[in-house]
Protein backbone atom coordinates (compact mmCIF):
# COMPACT_ATOMS: atom_id res chain seq x y z
CA UNK A 1 0.00 0.00 0.00
CA UNK A 2 1.46 3.45 -0.76
CA UNK A 3 2.02 5.82 1.74
CA UNK A 4 -0.54 8.47 0.86
CA UNK A 5 -3.00 5.64 1.83
CA UNK A 6 -1.78 4.73 5.37
CA UNK A 7 -3.87 5.66 8.53
CA UNK A 8 -1.72 7.75 10.83
CA UNK A 9 -1.28 6.36 14.26
CA UNK A 10 -1.92 8.14 17.96
CA UNK A 11 -1.26 6.67 20.80
CA UNK A 12 -2.08 8.08 24.62
CA UNK A 13 -1.98 6.51 27.92
CA UNK A 14 -6.26 6.82 27.48
CA UNK A 15 -8.50 9.33 26.55
CA UNK A 16 -6.95 12.71 27.00
CA UNK A 17 -5.05 12.11 23.33
CA UNK A 18 -8.76 12.45 21.54
CA UNK A 19 -7.90 16.46 21.69
CA UNK A 20 -4.89 15.83 19.48
CA UNK A 21 -7.03 13.73 17.86
CA UNK A 22 -9.66 16.39 17.13
CA UNK A 23 -6.79 18.74 16.40
CA UNK A 24 -5.39 16.49 13.51
CA UNK A 25 -9.23 15.87 12.02
CA UNK A 26 -9.19 19.26 12.07
CA UNK A 27 -6.03 20.07 10.27
CA UNK A 28 -6.37 16.56 8.08
CA UNK A 29 -9.60 15.73 7.50
CA UNK A 30 -8.64 13.28 4.48
CA UNK A 31 -6.38 11.06 6.62
CA UNK A 32 -7.56 8.10 8.48
CA UNK A 33 -6.50 7.45 12.02
CA UNK A 34 -5.37 4.55 14.19
CA UNK A 35 -5.79 5.39 17.81
CA UNK A 36 -4.32 3.17 20.82
CA UNK A 37 -5.43 4.45 24.32
CA UNK A 38 -4.09 2.36 27.09
CA UNK A 39 -7.09 2.70 29.90
CA UNK A 40 -5.82 -0.57 31.62
CA UNK A 41 -2.96 1.03 32.67
CA UNK A 42 -3.81 4.73 32.89
CA UNK A 43 -2.31 7.13 34.03
CA UNK A 44 1.21 7.67 32.82
CA UNK A 45 1.53 10.71 34.37
CA UNK A 46 2.48 9.18 38.34
CA UNK A 47 4.48 6.58 37.10
CA UNK A 48 8.63 6.23 36.83
CA UNK A 49 10.81 6.57 33.18
CA UNK A 50 11.23 2.54 32.73
CA UNK A 51 7.60 1.63 33.25
CA UNK A 52 6.42 4.88 30.56
CA UNK A 53 8.89 3.66 28.63
CA UNK A 54 8.08 -0.20 28.40
CA UNK A 55 4.48 0.68 27.85
CA UNK A 56 4.88 2.87 25.28
CA UNK A 57 7.18 0.91 22.81
CA UNK A 58 4.26 -1.88 23.49
CA UNK A 59 2.02 1.01 22.43
CA UNK A 60 4.18 1.36 19.26
CA UNK A 61 4.43 -2.12 18.64
CA UNK A 62 0.69 -2.27 18.20
CA UNK A 63 0.05 0.43 16.08
CA UNK A 64 2.56 -0.78 13.76
CA UNK A 65 0.59 -3.77 13.09
CA UNK A 66 -1.74 -1.19 11.14
CA UNK A 67 0.93 0.08 8.19
CA UNK A 68 0.47 3.09 9.93
CA UNK A 69 2.32 6.12 7.87
CA UNK A 70 3.79 8.06 11.22
CA UNK A 71 2.93 7.67 14.80
CA UNK A 72 1.68 10.62 16.84
CA UNK A 73 2.19 10.64 20.53
CA UNK A 74 -0.16 12.68 22.49
CA UNK A 75 0.49 11.88 25.70
CA UNK A 76 2.70 14.67 27.15
CA UNK A 77 4.14 12.22 29.81
CA UNK A 78 5.31 9.73 27.43
CA UNK A 79 6.77 12.45 24.63
CA UNK A 80 8.79 13.50 27.52
CA UNK A 81 10.20 10.11 28.80
CA UNK A 82 9.79 7.79 26.04
CA UNK A 83 10.61 9.49 22.60
CA UNK A 84 14.07 9.22 22.26
CA UNK A 85 14.18 5.09 22.79
CA UNK A 86 11.54 4.90 20.75
CA UNK A 87 12.97 7.19 17.86
CA UNK A 88 16.32 4.40 18.35
CA UNK A 89 13.87 1.83 18.89
CA UNK A 90 11.83 2.21 15.44
CA UNK A 91 12.53 3.66 11.74
CA UNK A 92 8.64 4.45 11.45
CA UNK A 93 8.72 8.62 11.73
CA UNK A 94 7.38 9.21 15.45
CA UNK A 95 6.08 13.17 16.49
CA UNK A 96 5.64 13.64 20.08
CA UNK A 97 4.08 16.74 21.64
CA UNK A 98 6.64 18.58 23.66
CA UNK A 99 8.41 20.03 20.76
CA UNK A 100 5.90 21.86 19.19
CA UNK A 101 4.22 23.13 22.15
CA UNK A 102 7.72 24.59 23.31
CA UNK A 103 8.48 25.67 19.83
CA UNK A 104 4.62 27.68 20.03
CA UNK A 105 5.38 28.93 23.62
CA UNK A 106 9.16 30.29 21.90
CA UNK A 107 7.30 32.22 19.34
CA UNK A 108 4.55 33.99 21.35
CA UNK A 109 6.37 35.35 24.62
CA UNK A 110 7.55 39.06 24.57
CA UNK A 111 9.00 39.11 28.04
CA UNK A 112 10.79 35.33 27.51
CA UNK A 113 8.81 34.32 30.90
CA UNK A 114 7.70 30.67 30.31
CA UNK A 115 5.61 28.74 32.86
CA UNK A 116 4.93 24.96 31.95
CA UNK A 117 2.44 23.02 33.90
CA UNK A 118 1.98 18.74 33.32
CA UNK A 119 1.93 15.94 35.27
CA UNK A 120 4.19 14.99 37.82
CA UNK A 121 6.28 12.74 35.31
CA UNK A 122 6.25 15.54 32.80
CA UNK A 123 7.69 18.29 34.77
CA UNK A 124 10.02 15.53 36.17
CA UNK A 125 11.78 15.14 32.80
CA UNK A 126 11.81 19.08 32.35
CA UNK A 127 11.65 18.03 28.49
CA UNK A 128 9.83 21.33 27.68
CA UNK A 129 12.26 23.32 30.06
CA UNK A 130 15.16 21.79 27.72
CA UNK A 131 13.65 22.17 24.43
CA UNK A 132 12.00 26.12 25.08
CA UNK A 133 16.08 26.59 26.26
CA UNK A 134 17.65 24.76 22.94
CA UNK A 135 15.39 27.12 20.81
CA UNK A 136 16.38 30.31 22.57
CA UNK A 137 18.45 30.06 25.78
CA UNK A 138 17.18 33.35 26.96
CA UNK A 139 13.90 32.56 28.12
CA UNK A 140 13.31 31.71 31.66
CA UNK A 141 11.08 28.41 32.36
CA UNK A 142 9.12 28.16 35.29
CA UNK A 143 7.60 24.53 35.75
CA UNK A 144 5.02 22.73 37.89
CA UNK A 145 2.82 19.55 38.38
CA UNK A 146 -0.68 19.90 39.02
CA UNK A 147 -1.73 16.06 39.59
CA UNK A 148 -5.30 16.67 40.80
CA UNK A 149 -5.84 18.34 37.13
CA UNK A 150 -6.10 14.95 35.58
CA UNK A 151 -8.36 13.18 38.18
CA UNK A 152 -10.80 17.13 38.07
CA UNK A 153 -11.14 16.74 34.18
CA UNK A 154 -12.36 13.25 34.41
CA UNK A 155 -14.74 13.35 37.20
CA UNK A 156 -16.08 16.30 34.80
CA UNK A 157 -15.47 19.13 37.50
CA UNK A 158 -14.93 21.89 34.90
CA UNK A 159 -15.32 25.01 36.38
CA UNK A 160 -16.62 25.69 40.21
CA UNK A 161 -15.06 26.95 43.77
CA UNK A 162 -12.94 23.21 44.01
CA UNK A 163 -11.61 23.47 40.64
CA UNK A 164 -10.85 27.17 40.81
CA UNK A 165 -8.93 26.79 44.21
CA UNK A 166 -7.31 24.23 42.85
CA UNK A 167 -6.43 26.15 39.86
CA UNK A 168 -5.09 29.08 42.12
CA UNK A 169 -3.16 26.89 44.56
CA UNK A 170 -1.26 24.87 41.53
CA UNK A 171 -0.97 28.34 39.20
CA UNK A 172 0.17 30.98 41.61
CA UNK A 173 3.72 29.82 41.78
CA UNK A 174 4.09 30.25 37.89
CA UNK A 175 2.12 33.74 38.34
CA UNK A 176 4.33 35.44 40.87
CA UNK A 177 7.52 34.89 38.31
CA UNK A 178 5.51 36.71 36.15
CA UNK A 179 5.32 34.58 33.09
CA UNK A 180 3.47 36.18 30.25
CA UNK A 181 2.91 32.49 27.99
CA UNK A 182 1.74 29.25 29.68
CA UNK A 183 2.16 25.40 28.15
CA UNK A 184 -0.36 23.35 28.89
CA UNK A 185 1.57 20.19 29.16
CA UNK A 186 -1.19 17.58 29.24
CA UNK A 187 -3.72 16.10 26.72
CA UNK A 188 -6.73 16.75 29.78
CA UNK A 189 -5.66 20.74 30.39
CA UNK A 190 -7.35 22.35 27.75
CA UNK A 191 -10.72 21.50 29.41
CA UNK A 192 -9.52 23.26 32.31
CA UNK A 193 -8.70 26.27 29.97
CA UNK A 194 -11.22 28.89 31.33
CA UNK A 195 -10.45 27.92 34.82
CA UNK A 196 -6.46 28.38 34.08
CA UNK A 197 -6.73 31.40 32.53
CA UNK A 198 -8.82 33.00 35.23
CA UNK A 199 -6.35 31.43 37.90
CA UNK A 200 -3.56 33.55 35.78
CA UNK A 201 -5.12 36.54 34.50
CA UNK A 202 -6.20 37.75 30.95
CA UNK A 203 -2.44 38.68 29.99
CA UNK A 204 -0.91 35.37 30.11
CA UNK A 205 -1.39 33.27 26.80
CA UNK A 206 -1.80 29.38 27.13
CA UNK A 207 -0.38 27.39 25.07
CA UNK A 208 -2.48 24.35 24.29
CA UNK A 209 0.44 21.73 22.05
CA UNK A 210 -2.49 20.00 19.92
CA UNK A 211 -2.65 22.35 17.37
CA UNK A 212 1.05 22.73 16.85
CA UNK A 213 1.46 19.07 16.92
CA UNK A 214 -1.14 18.24 13.67
CA UNK A 215 0.29 21.07 11.78
CA UNK A 216 3.87 19.68 12.47
CA UNK A 217 2.38 16.05 11.32
CA UNK A 218 0.79 17.85 8.38
CA UNK A 219 4.30 19.40 7.47
CA UNK A 220 5.64 16.01 7.92
CA UNK A 221 3.34 14.38 5.38
CA UNK A 222 3.49 16.91 2.55
CA UNK A 223 7.37 16.89 2.66
CA UNK A 224 7.00 13.01 2.37
CA UNK A 225 4.24 13.40 -0.15
CA UNK A 226 2.62 11.16 2.44
CA UNK A 227 -0.74 12.71 2.17
CA UNK A 228 -3.81 11.08 1.51
CA UNK A 229 -6.04 12.08 -1.73
CA UNK A 230 -8.96 14.18 -1.00
CA UNK A 231 -11.61 11.50 0.66
CA UNK A 232 -13.69 10.19 3.69
CA UNK A 233 -11.42 9.08 6.14
CA UNK A 234 -11.53 6.02 8.27
CA UNK A 235 -10.93 6.08 12.46
CA UNK A 236 -10.89 3.19 14.20
CA UNK A 237 -10.37 3.41 18.19
CA UNK A 238 -8.06 0.42 20.24
CA UNK A 239 -8.45 0.72 24.09
CA UNK A 240 -7.35 -2.21 26.58
CA UNK A 241 -9.84 -1.72 29.29
CA UNK A 242 -14.16 -1.72 28.53
CA UNK A 243 -15.07 1.09 26.03
CA UNK A 244 -18.14 2.54 27.60
CA UNK A 245 -15.84 4.82 29.39
CA UNK A 246 -14.05 5.88 26.85
CA UNK A 247 -16.78 6.30 24.83
CA UNK A 248 -19.10 8.25 27.43
CA UNK A 249 -16.42 10.72 28.14
CA UNK A 250 -14.47 10.47 24.95
CA UNK A 251 -17.01 13.01 23.42
CA UNK A 252 -15.86 15.81 26.10
CA UNK A 253 -11.94 15.78 24.17
CA UNK A 254 -12.89 14.61 20.97
CA UNK A 255 -16.16 17.39 20.60
CA UNK A 256 -18.00 14.91 18.81
CA UNK A 257 -19.32 11.51 19.57
CA UNK A 258 -16.44 8.58 19.46
CA UNK A 259 -17.37 5.39 17.49
CA UNK A 260 -15.33 2.45 16.41
CA UNK A 261 -14.31 1.83 20.08
CA UNK A 262 -12.86 -1.61 19.87
CA UNK A 263 -11.14 -3.50 23.25
CA UNK A 264 -7.56 -4.94 22.85
CA UNK A 265 -5.58 -6.97 25.10
CA UNK A 266 -1.63 -5.74 25.02
CA UNK B 1 7.21 -26.02 54.95
CA UNK B 2 4.39 -26.17 57.60
CA UNK B 3 1.55 -23.32 57.07
CA UNK B 4 2.55 -22.15 60.53
CA UNK B 5 5.68 -20.98 58.97
CA UNK B 6 4.07 -19.78 55.78
CA UNK B 7 3.88 -16.36 55.58
CA UNK B 8 0.61 -13.96 54.42
CA UNK B 9 0.25 -12.77 51.07
CA UNK B 10 -1.18 -9.06 50.76
CA UNK B 11 -2.10 -7.53 47.09
CA UNK B 12 -3.48 -4.25 46.51
CA UNK B 13 -3.48 -1.99 43.59
CA UNK B 14 -0.93 0.06 44.82
CA UNK B 15 0.22 1.37 47.73
CA UNK B 16 -3.14 1.95 49.57
CA UNK B 17 -3.09 -1.46 51.04
CA UNK B 18 -0.32 -0.58 53.55
CA UNK B 19 -2.93 0.40 56.13
CA UNK B 20 -3.85 -3.36 56.05
CA UNK B 21 -0.75 -4.55 56.63
CA UNK B 22 -0.17 -2.28 59.08
CA UNK B 23 -3.44 -3.65 61.27
CA UNK B 24 -2.16 -7.27 60.34
CA UNK B 25 1.17 -6.23 61.91
CA UNK B 26 -0.22 -4.82 65.39
CA UNK B 27 -3.06 -7.88 64.83
CA UNK B 28 -0.60 -10.27 64.41
CA UNK B 29 2.86 -9.40 65.33
CA UNK B 30 4.55 -13.11 64.62
CA UNK B 31 3.52 -13.69 61.05
CA UNK B 32 5.18 -12.71 58.20
CA UNK B 33 3.89 -10.73 55.26
CA UNK B 34 4.79 -10.65 51.69
CA UNK B 35 2.91 -7.53 50.13
CA UNK B 36 2.53 -7.21 46.06
CA UNK B 37 1.69 -3.54 45.06
CA UNK B 38 0.29 -3.18 41.49
CA UNK B 39 1.78 0.18 40.91
CA UNK B 40 2.98 0.26 37.22
CA UNK B 41 -1.10 -0.29 36.71
CA UNK B 42 -2.65 1.72 39.60
CA UNK B 43 -5.71 2.62 39.85
CA UNK B 44 -7.91 0.01 39.73
CA UNK B 45 -10.93 2.01 40.86
CA UNK B 46 -11.76 3.95 37.66
CA UNK B 47 -11.51 0.77 35.52
CA UNK B 48 -14.17 -1.86 34.36
CA UNK B 49 -14.93 -5.36 36.43
CA UNK B 50 -13.29 -7.17 33.94
CA UNK B 51 -9.82 -5.40 34.13
CA UNK B 52 -10.24 -5.83 37.82
CA UNK B 53 -10.85 -9.52 37.47
CA UNK B 54 -7.89 -10.42 34.93
CA UNK B 55 -5.30 -7.86 37.28
CA UNK B 56 -6.21 -10.14 40.17
CA UNK B 57 -5.63 -12.88 39.37
CA UNK B 58 -2.38 -12.38 38.36
CA UNK B 59 -1.72 -10.85 41.55
CA UNK B 60 -2.66 -14.39 43.40
CA UNK B 61 -0.46 -16.24 41.06
CA UNK B 62 2.31 -14.08 41.96
CA UNK B 63 1.43 -14.52 45.92
CA UNK B 64 1.27 -18.39 45.55
CA UNK B 65 5.02 -18.33 44.68
CA UNK B 66 5.50 -17.32 48.03
CA UNK B 67 3.81 -20.28 49.60
CA UNK B 68 1.92 -18.16 51.29
CA UNK B 69 -1.13 -19.77 53.81
CA UNK B 70 -3.50 -17.49 52.92
CA UNK B 71 -4.47 -13.98 50.54
CA UNK B 72 -5.82 -10.80 51.83
CA UNK B 73 -7.07 -8.57 49.29
CA UNK B 74 -6.43 -5.00 50.91
CA UNK B 75 -7.62 -2.92 47.73
CA UNK B 76 -11.88 -2.71 48.45
CA UNK B 77 -12.25 -2.43 44.74
CA UNK B 78 -10.61 -5.65 43.70
CA UNK B 79 -13.07 -7.45 46.50
CA UNK B 80 -15.45 -5.76 45.32
CA UNK B 81 -15.25 -7.33 41.71
CA UNK B 82 -12.87 -9.58 41.71
CA UNK B 83 -13.59 -12.13 45.59
CA UNK B 84 -15.56 -14.28 44.15
CA UNK B 85 -14.14 -15.50 40.86
CA UNK B 86 -10.83 -15.96 42.93
CA UNK B 87 -12.21 -18.01 45.38
CA UNK B 88 -13.62 -20.33 42.07
CA UNK B 89 -9.83 -20.50 40.51
CA UNK B 90 -7.75 -20.61 43.51
CA UNK B 91 -7.08 -23.44 46.52
CA UNK B 92 -5.85 -20.85 49.04
CA UNK B 93 -7.82 -18.89 51.26
CA UNK B 94 -8.92 -15.83 50.38
CA UNK B 95 -10.19 -13.07 52.45
CA UNK B 96 -11.18 -9.50 51.21
CA UNK B 97 -12.17 -6.14 53.13
CA UNK B 98 -16.01 -5.94 52.14
CA UNK B 99 -17.39 -8.47 54.27
CA UNK B 100 -15.59 -6.97 57.72
CA UNK B 101 -16.07 -3.96 57.12
CA UNK B 102 -19.92 -4.45 56.18
CA UNK B 103 -19.72 -6.50 59.64
CA UNK B 104 -18.49 -4.12 61.73
CA UNK B 105 -20.80 -1.34 60.80
CA UNK B 106 -24.18 -3.82 61.09
CA UNK B 107 -22.29 -3.73 64.56
CA UNK B 108 -22.43 -0.48 65.02
CA UNK B 109 -25.41 1.35 63.38
CA UNK B 110 -27.86 2.39 66.28
CA UNK B 111 -30.54 4.28 63.77
CA UNK B 112 -29.74 1.26 60.88
CA UNK B 113 -29.06 4.09 58.40
CA UNK B 114 -25.15 3.33 57.09
CA UNK B 115 -23.11 5.01 54.58
CA UNK B 116 -20.87 3.37 52.05
CA UNK B 117 -17.93 5.73 50.03
CA UNK B 118 -15.66 4.38 48.02
CA UNK B 119 -14.49 4.23 44.05
CA UNK B 120 -16.64 4.43 41.38
CA UNK B 121 -15.83 0.78 40.75
CA UNK B 122 -16.53 -0.18 44.38
CA UNK B 123 -19.83 1.47 44.35
CA UNK B 124 -20.94 0.27 41.09
CA UNK B 125 -20.15 -3.21 42.33
CA UNK B 126 -22.55 -2.35 45.44
CA UNK B 127 -20.40 -4.98 47.12
CA UNK B 128 -20.84 -3.02 50.33
CA UNK B 129 -25.09 -2.81 50.00
CA UNK B 130 -25.54 -6.41 49.13
CA UNK B 131 -23.60 -7.40 51.85
CA UNK B 132 -24.77 -5.29 54.57
CA UNK B 133 -28.62 -6.29 53.28
CA UNK B 134 -27.43 -9.98 53.70
CA UNK B 135 -26.87 -9.62 57.40
CA UNK B 136 -29.53 -6.82 58.21
CA UNK B 137 -32.33 -6.39 55.58
CA UNK B 138 -33.60 -3.50 58.09
CA UNK B 139 -30.53 -1.34 57.10
CA UNK B 140 -30.68 1.62 54.72
CA UNK B 141 -27.50 1.99 52.68
CA UNK B 142 -26.28 5.28 50.76
CA UNK B 143 -23.45 5.04 48.57
CA UNK B 144 -21.43 7.77 47.17
CA UNK B 145 -17.99 7.21 45.00
CA UNK B 146 -15.41 9.82 45.69
CA UNK B 147 -13.36 9.70 42.79
CA UNK B 148 -10.94 12.86 44.20
CA UNK B 149 -9.81 11.49 47.12
CA UNK B 150 -7.47 8.85 46.18
CA UNK B 151 -5.41 11.74 44.02
CA UNK B 152 -5.98 14.32 47.10
CA UNK B 153 -4.11 11.71 49.37
CA UNK B 154 -1.59 10.74 46.70
CA UNK B 155 -1.04 14.01 46.68
CA UNK B 156 -0.55 14.45 50.82
CA UNK B 157 -3.34 17.15 50.81
CA UNK B 158 -5.19 15.60 53.89
CA UNK B 159 -6.28 19.05 55.31
CA UNK B 160 -7.30 22.15 54.13
CA UNK B 161 -9.59 24.28 52.46
CA UNK B 162 -9.97 22.46 48.91
CA UNK B 163 -10.07 18.63 51.01
CA UNK B 164 -13.00 19.90 53.23
CA UNK B 165 -15.06 21.54 50.14
CA UNK B 166 -14.42 18.59 48.09
CA UNK B 167 -15.35 16.34 50.93
CA UNK B 168 -18.38 18.20 52.06
CA UNK B 169 -19.47 18.19 48.35
CA UNK B 170 -19.69 14.34 48.27
CA UNK B 171 -20.88 13.78 51.77
CA UNK B 172 -23.65 16.02 52.25
CA UNK B 173 -25.94 13.53 49.74
CA UNK B 174 -25.30 10.67 52.76
CA UNK B 175 -25.32 13.95 56.00
CA UNK B 176 -28.70 14.72 54.20
CA UNK B 177 -29.96 11.13 54.63
CA UNK B 178 -29.18 11.02 58.45
CA UNK B 179 -26.44 8.13 58.79
CA UNK B 180 -24.67 7.65 61.68
CA UNK B 181 -22.59 5.07 59.90
CA UNK B 182 -19.94 5.36 57.87
CA UNK B 183 -17.62 2.54 56.00
CA UNK B 184 -14.77 3.87 54.53
CA UNK B 185 -14.65 1.72 51.28
CA UNK B 186 -11.08 2.60 50.49
CA UNK B 187 -7.60 1.70 51.82
CA UNK B 188 -7.23 5.43 51.06
CA UNK B 189 -9.73 7.34 53.21
CA UNK B 190 -8.69 6.85 56.69
CA UNK B 191 -5.82 9.09 56.03
CA UNK B 192 -8.50 12.08 55.08
CA UNK B 193 -10.30 10.91 58.15
CA UNK B 194 -10.19 14.24 60.30
CA UNK B 195 -11.88 15.93 57.21
CA UNK B 196 -14.40 13.38 56.46
CA UNK B 197 -15.49 13.33 59.77
CA UNK B 198 -15.91 17.65 60.47
CA UNK B 199 -18.19 16.72 56.72
CA UNK B 200 -20.40 14.45 58.30
CA UNK B 201 -20.37 15.81 61.39
CA UNK B 202 -18.96 14.24 65.37
CA UNK B 203 -22.00 11.76 65.56
CA UNK B 204 -21.35 9.99 62.65
CA UNK B 205 -19.03 6.87 63.18
CA UNK B 206 -16.58 6.11 60.75
CA UNK B 207 -15.39 2.21 59.96
CA UNK B 208 -12.27 1.30 58.72
CA UNK B 209 -11.85 -2.21 56.90
CA UNK B 210 -8.14 -2.45 57.95
CA UNK B 211 -8.59 -3.27 61.67
CA UNK B 212 -12.31 -5.92 61.45
CA UNK B 213 -10.13 -7.41 58.34
CA UNK B 214 -7.26 -8.34 60.28
CA UNK B 215 -8.84 -9.63 63.34
CA UNK B 216 -10.96 -11.84 60.55
CA UNK B 217 -7.97 -13.16 59.25
CA UNK B 218 -6.47 -14.24 62.67
CA UNK B 219 -9.86 -15.98 63.29
CA UNK B 220 -9.03 -18.41 60.15
CA UNK B 221 -5.69 -18.57 61.00
CA UNK B 222 -6.56 -19.52 64.82
CA UNK B 223 -9.09 -22.13 63.48
CA UNK B 224 -6.89 -23.80 61.34
CA UNK B 225 -3.97 -23.81 63.70
CA UNK B 226 -1.87 -22.00 61.22
CA UNK B 227 -0.67 -19.17 63.42
CA UNK B 228 2.89 -19.02 63.64
CA UNK B 229 4.86 -19.46 67.05
CA UNK B 230 6.61 -15.89 68.25
CA UNK B 231 9.24 -15.22 65.77
CA UNK B 232 10.54 -12.28 64.51
CA UNK B 233 8.67 -11.86 61.12
CA UNK B 234 10.27 -11.31 57.62
CA UNK B 235 8.08 -8.82 55.58
CA UNK B 236 8.83 -8.64 51.91
CA UNK B 237 7.19 -5.83 49.69
CA UNK B 238 6.80 -6.47 45.45
CA UNK B 239 5.70 -3.25 43.52
CA UNK B 240 5.24 -3.74 39.09
CA UNK B 241 7.00 0.22 38.67
CA UNK B 242 10.18 1.89 40.76
CA UNK B 243 10.27 1.44 44.36
CA UNK B 244 10.85 4.95 44.75
CA UNK B 245 7.18 6.52 45.01
CA UNK B 246 5.86 3.49 47.16
CA UNK B 247 8.77 3.62 49.73
CA UNK B 248 8.80 7.75 50.09
CA UNK B 249 4.76 7.71 50.48
CA UNK B 250 4.03 4.14 51.70
CA UNK B 251 5.38 5.54 55.06
CA UNK B 252 2.45 7.66 55.52
CA UNK B 253 -0.13 4.55 55.18
CA UNK B 254 2.31 2.00 57.35
CA UNK B 255 3.33 4.61 59.76
CA UNK B 256 6.79 3.23 60.04
CA UNK B 257 9.58 2.93 57.45
CA UNK B 258 8.83 0.56 54.04
CA UNK B 259 11.77 -1.47 53.83
CA UNK B 260 12.24 -4.63 51.72
CA UNK B 261 10.76 -3.44 48.31
CA UNK B 262 11.96 -5.21 45.49
CA UNK B 263 10.57 -4.55 41.47
CA UNK B 264 9.09 -7.31 39.48
CA UNK B 265 7.41 -7.23 36.25
CA UNK B 266 3.98 -9.16 35.34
Amino acid sequence: MSATRKPIGVFDSGIGGLTVVKALMRELPGESIVYFGDTARVPYGTKSKSTIVKFSMENVEFLLRFGVKCIVIACNTSSSWALPTLRRYFKVPIIGVIRPGARAAVQQTRTNRVGVIGTEATIRSRAYELEIKRLNRAITVVSESCPLFVPLVESGWLNGAVSSQIASTYLSPLTRRRIDTLILGCTHYPLLAPVIQRAVGPHVTLIDSATQTAAEVKGLLAWNEWLSAPRRPQHRFFVTDEPYHFTEIGERFLGGAVRSVERVNH
